[in-house]
């Protein structure tokens, strides 16, 4: 049995740099037909030589594999002249509030001062990403940011704002409240919660930002997602650490899910028997959103069980051992060790 | 500066068995002159000639520190007989539902089939110990527990029942409903919530059972602890692991407190103006519920700054690499490194 998906999009990913994007990006470009790409390097992109560069290196990356990169500028005040310079080459600004997760020392600390940016990015229609989680206790921190959604939407009525890598059924309801919002959902808060990182032995593999929440919040996102909702749209939030990374005292936040996203996503949608709302989800729902029209890329999976490798070289991948009911046509060879 | 406690208790501790009992039992020894033994080894403590020799062993491992352990036997369906045998050589029978925490899986599973053996202690006036967990979501597992200790108090009202480690409000409050039940509080759920634990980089030194709650919870812990509640008393749980337990994917929970419970206790109550209360909680609180009459024996803190120890052989240890402002007056050379 064969699944024929139509130009799927990762409309969340992190591909780092040097090493570590070459070892990961393979894996979304044989998946994918594009991927909004994040902004938070250890030096942030955010000005259009940067982008330019680091698109170039994405690229080389992927080789042969026909990815296409939406890239993103890190969030700062920018002029009319430089957002005018770079709308063509950006899918959107991206926004994080100041040391929220990896690597966003720079960001945004007084919302108040911003006002300006975010006009001109109403004003020349380019999207607004935003990481939405405040400075407060783990698991409130998306609840407490939603008055900024708010606020974003209802000063900014013709700004499209994406709220990235959404968790809790309080995002969800806020979705419905304004046409111009729309959100990303990872696979991995389709399936887990905190008990899954900690209710047993703690996994830091399972260690993620936003922190996985409760069983009613995954719930909600499944609720939303299976349904079909219009607005919401697949981004991975995949974010290779290499392993030693992840196991020291002080483990780094990020699951790695590249090389299992697209079929974990078939299986999910099968078990809850809404497969065909695949393609809205990983697709049709981003394009239409963003305004997109990538080139078209049939992307197939078979029905054959895969066990995912323990390691991807240095890297643990989300659900490593386990197996899976789909995999990639023409799986390529891959790295990974068992 | 000096500080000198009276008969400090430690009413909540796990020793574990060979290597790790004589590494760890001497901090214990330092600093407390008694301790309640938790039941959960390996092979569980659910009989005297077991529990005969473990005590022994303990002592071994205290060698010349006098240091009395007040051991507990694992709850099963005991027969009178054997609780009448076991009376004078235990202060209590220690309840875990199967699986909820390291090695439990002999724990109770039904509890409507155990009214008859907790009907046996009530009427010969032995206490029941318990670690109060549903097999919920991780956050509420405690709170869901609190109708099963209403249960038993209403049920058994003759019965002195310790709800240990408690982590929430609800817990706390549920203390002032039935003058039979009591309550330990360890060191570090008076010091850390869950954003300690994974709020930032993931801590596994900081990961136990129960999980560290919100800050709401930590703040009606120690509204209780520090206004001096007659029936709070200090259990560490202090669980050493060794460190590649708290490393490998699927980090064991359990935090080594013992060699800073005293120092660290002493700064808690100085910061919060209540000093005057200290006894109370390590020693006063606890006898006067349990009615045991230990050795009396006088602790010294003098107030030096003490640098903890990177680690202890092979345990990492609560608060190691931070400054105490307290220390164990004599403090024995430690086998520490830096």
């Amino acid at each position: 049995m064969e699944l024929t998906l139509d130009t799927p999009l990762d409309l969340h990913l992190h591909l780092r740099e040097q090493e570590m994007l070459s070892l990961v990006a393979p894996f979304s470009a044989a998946q994918f037909a594009g991927g909004v790409i994040m902004p938070n390097l250890v030096q942030p992109v955010d000005n259009l030589e940067r982008l330019r560069a680091y698109r170039k290196e994405i690229l080389a990356a992927c080789g042969d594999l026909p990815f296409t990169p939406y890239m993103t500028l890190f969030f700062r005040r920018y002029s009319r002249n430089e957002l005018l310079e770079a709308r063509d080459e950006i899918i959107g600004v991206k926004l994080y509030p100041a040391g929220i997760t990896t690597q966003s020392e720079g960001g945004v600390r007084d919302f108040d001062r911003i006002g300006d940016t975010i006009a001109l990015l109403e004003e020349l229609d380019i999207p607004l990403l935003v990481h939405g989680e405040t400075n407060g206790f783990v698991m409130d921190r998306e609840h407490e940011f939603l008055p900024v959604y708010q606020w974003l939407a209802e000063t900014f009525p013709r700004l499209r704002i994406v709220m990235e890598h959404i968790t809790t059924a309080e995002a969800v309801a806020l979705l419905d409240r304004f046409d111009h919002l729309a959100a990303t959902v990872t696979l991995h808060h389709l399936m887990i919660t905190l008990d899954d990182v900690a209710g047993g032995l703690l996994q830091p593999d399972l260690f993620c930002k936003p922190i996985a929440k409760t069983p009613r919040d995954r719930e909600a996102l499944r609720r939303a997602v299976f349904s079909g909702h219009p607005r919401l749209f697949f981004g991975s939030d995949s974010a290779p650490h290499p392993r030693h990374k992840k196991e020291c005292c002080g483990c780094a936040a990020g699951i790695f899910s590249a090389p299992v996203a697209l079929p974990m996503l078939a299986q999910l949608f099968e078990e809850n028997d809404c497969l065909e709302r695949l393609d809205g989800f990983i697709s049709v729902n981003g394009r239409n959103f963003y305004r997109i029209t990538p080139l078209p890329r049939q992307v197939a999976l078979e029905r054959i069980p895969w066990q995912v490798p323990e390691q991807f070289e240095t890297v643990r991948s989300f659900l490593s051992g386990k197996t899976l009911s789909w995999r990639l046509k023409n799986q390529p060879e891959t790295t990974g060790n068992h």
